[in-house]
């Protein structure tokens, strides 16, 4: 297939399956990527998330432009090469990080300044300047600067962004296009965002003028799981999915856990990010099969069994839960890496196991199973 | 070869080869140990340890008692499959450790009551309790406890030590083989440890009165690259070369640097142990075959180069010093783990080479030549 080409192999409702590809490799869909923001999936090494089969990892152009600054990254042959990850890369722009910075940004047309949350130092993302940055570090697919608000603003608020937004979208494309003629390297896939809160007219606005802007290879959907409530998220992908193109792949930025990686699946999203599995790695939390597991717990000080008795990762393959505890309770290094591994291969085979029940028509009694089970027991604490 | 056999396979003046066997294989000496103080080498994990060749591990009772206890090590099939480590394992008795908790301790005659740093406990470590412990850890080579001196002990407060730590032998052998009847397990080795801090006259004594206790599978030298000049360090090790039996291996417990390991296989030690390397891949200090360079260095913003154009790791494989910098400024665990390797491959390497120059008679020179160009140039900050 040709780079960025979608092929839909299956579907069971508005689940479907597919085939990304991208000049790095092709992603069975519905995927996770692992979070890399600075260029390395934290505590893993990439020929970890290549024996995991992670399929494509994701990198921030804010990060990365505060440090090490993407000229640097350009410099080192960009990004595949500088983290030796030979696997497809998407890079976010930035948007959901520089709108974080609540005191710290003013946003114009023309922009956004900010204040770089590293050395306080002042800088003015555009549309253009994003385009650029993400060019620099050269990942397969990259995303436009978009307009991000809190997950409470008003119709009325999620409107005017999301219609700044689309001013930009239409200014990143012509910077793409000019860029991509400048320097005929390697390919690259712009998604446009879509945003608009909760609120469904604006959401479907948004979709609607996005579409009309040009053939885009996919879409990605922005402003979810910033503590809206789930079926107000739910409600939001049933109504993108009526309203993208079906024969794109959808982005849903930033989600999730295991239960929103199922009922977007179920929604016919088909990309998926989030951070929670290493982080939680770092902090002592695993997935597992039964509810996540506070590997702290003293309860666990003589407990011989691994993470999870169904999990085929090396961390379970070998390790006991009472040594992961005792690494925790030491804060050693090992422990972090361990649990990190797990998570994301807990993730990883979530949606490998959604591919397959979908594939055979068994995914709306699969999930049900799998989330009745998830849900049974929970010993993380509160 | 039977377990703890050591079998000398060639020597150049007082260096030599020799394979050391234990109940989970055979090492190749001269060795280095890596150090996994808590149950895991800091940053690595125990297929990295394999795949780098690491010939055996050292532990520290100490540290394990404290945390998660040798109750819980030993509920959990022992050291070796609590850490999934199948390899050999060394485990230091804490003397040091005790010893080096200055206001927290008070020596009698009967052992050394402390303080744990972890909580402030009161402990109470003697030589049969250190038996116990070790006992239940189960390495493979274990130590007595041994009253360690400061590196500026007069002679007076030496041969005191020294003494004690003698009839601590005499009890640990008693405590060794009682509990070596009683249980009927792994089998495993207790190593006297000769100190004497600088005082030749009280090395020697120690040395001769632990030969002549027992028949020794080996012998550790304590007390040494604790602030005493390196003259003095190798003025004790040429003594001991001569004062303890040929056939034995000799352990330098603590040490050391590259130019320590070859000072001491050229002085007929066999055995090396230190925290330097991952230590310093923890914060960012690489040894390269052109002396040490640290990662943070501005200068290597831009640098495309490996840590060590001669280093054949899978760091040195695979990453740009540029990369490397990026994860140490960013605070990145990843960068940790993979200096953490290169370190710890490079002693490996290092204990290679020159067992391979010692088979081949040209020792000697190859250990005058490497030590020039390791002092030849050094980027380490101050």
């Amino acid at each position: 297939m040709a780079d960025f080409e979608f092929a839909l192999c299956a579907s069971e409702g508005s689940a479907r399956v597919g085939r990304f590809e991208t000049p790095h490799g092709g992603v069975d869909t519905p995927a996770f990527l692992a979070v890399g923001t600075l260029a390395t999936v934290k505590a893993l090494d990439p020929r970890d998330l290549r024996a995991l089969g992670a399929p494509m990892i994701l990198a921030n152009g804010y990060h990365l432009h505060l440090r090490p600054g993407e000229d640097v990254v350009r410099a080192l042959g960009g990004l595949h090469r500088f983290m030796q990850w030979d696997g497809p890369i998407l890079t976010d722009s930035g948007g959901f990080q520089v709108f974080s910075l609540e005191r710290l940004r003013r946003v114009s047309e023309e922009g956004v300044e900010f204040q770089s949350h590293v050395d306080g130092s002042r800088r003015f993302f555009t549309p253009e300047r994003v385009i650029d940055i993400q060019r620099a570090l050269g990942a397969d697919v990259i995303m436009q600067l978009d307009h991000v608000i809190p997950g409470e603003a008003t119709a009325h608020d999620a409107r005017d962004a999301s219609e700044r937004s689309l001013r930009w979208l239409e200014r990143s494309l012509q910077a793409f296009v000019a860029t991509d003629e400048a320097r005929g390297e390697q390919p690259q896939a712009l998604f446009p965002v879509i945003q608009g809160g909760v609120h469904a007219a604006v959401r479907l606005e948004a979709a609607q003028a996005a579409a009309a802007v040009a053939d885009w290879r996919g879409f990605a959907i922005g402003g979810l799981s910033v503590g809206e409530a789930k079926p107000e998220m739910y409600a939001v992908l049933d109504l993108l999915d009526q309203a993208l193109p079906r024969e794109r792949p959808r982005y849903l930025m930033g989600v999730g856990f295991p239960e929103d990686l199922i009922e977007g699946a179920a929604r016919g999203v088909d990309l998926f990010d989030c951070v929670a599995p290493t982080r939680m790695g770092r902090t002592g939390t695993a997935f597992t099969t039964e509810g996540k597991l506070n590997i702290r717990n003293a309860a666990l000080r003589l407990d011989a069994e691994p993470l999870d008795a169904r999990c085929e990762c090396s961390t379970c393959a070998r390790f006991s839960r009472a040594y992961l505890r005792h690494l925790f309770v030491a804060d050693e290094l090992l422990g972090y890496h361990l649990l990190s591994l797990h998570n994301v291969h807990f993730l990883l085979s979530l949606m490998g196991e959604a591919r397959t029940a979908i594939s055979s028509g068994a995914f709306r009694t699969w999930s049900q199973d799998w989330l009745a089970r998830y849900h049974s027991r929970s010993t993380a604490t509160p």
